[in-house]
C-alpha cells in the first residue's frame, strides 16, 4: 500500500526543520528501512504543511515496529519542538500524522483498463 | 525526481471528486502513462486539501507533455469546477498545482550513509 499523511511544521522552524532533516541519524534510516518504509520522502511547503509519502504493507504494522525502536522515540522527542501544537501536548510528533485518502492509482487503474 | 503537489477541491464536492476519480478516462491515463507519469496517486483530506504523488525525468517536462494532449485540455475543463477558486478564474486544475519541497529521501541519505 502507498501511505500519504500530512503534519505542520511551525513556519518560523522551517529552516531547522529542512536542516535536521537532510542528516536524518544513520541510525534512524536503518530503523526505517528494517521497519519497511520503502520509497520514503518528507516535502514541505512554504507555510508548514508537511506532507509524507511511504510505500509499505501496512501503515500501521509500520509505524508500530517504529514505536518499538528506541531510536524513534529519541528522534521523535527532539523533533517534537518543531511542530504545530496538538490537542495533546504529550503526543510525538509521528504519532500526529493524518492520513489521507487514495483516490486515485494511475497503475491500477491502468490495470483495470487493460492497458498494461 | 519524485514530486508532490498540492491544490484544493471545494469541500463540498469532495464527494464528487472522488467518484470521478475512480473511473478517469482511458484515454486520459494511458496519455499520463505516455507523458512519463510513473507511479502517479492522489490522495484527499477531509477539508480538500488535494495531493499528489508521481515520479518522471522531470515535472515540467512531463507537464509541458501533458498540455500538448487533447484529452488533457478536456479532462481540465471538466474537473475545474471542483476546485477552489484560484487568483486567476481562467487557470486549468492542473495548472494551479503548487509544488512542494522534497527535504527527505531515505533511500538517498541511505545510500549516502553508505548503508545500501
Amino acid at each position: 500500500m502507498r501511505v500519504c499523511f500530512r503534519s505542520s511544521v511551525q513556519p518560523a522552524l522551517i529552516d531547522e526543520y529542512r536542516r535536521r532533516h537532510a542528516a536524518v541519524w544513520p541510525e534512524m534510516l536503518q530503523a526505517l528501512k528494517d521497519a519497511g518504509w520503502n520509497n520514503y520522502s518528507l516535502f514541505l511547503a512554504p507555510d508548514g504543511l508537511l506532507v509524507g509519502y511511504v510505500e509499505c504493507d501496512d501503515f500501521d504494522s509500520a509505524r508500530a515496529r517504529m514505536a518499538l525502536t528506541e531510536v524513534n522515540a529519541r528522534w521523535q522527542a527532539e523533533m517534537a519542538s518543531l511542530f504545530e501544537n496538538t490537542e495533546d501536548p504529550g503526543q510525538a510528533p509521528d504519532e500526529g500524522f493524518q492520513v489521507l485518502e487514495e483516490v486515485f492509482n494511475l497503475d491500477s487503474q491502468l490495470a483495470a483498463a487493460g492497458s498494461h
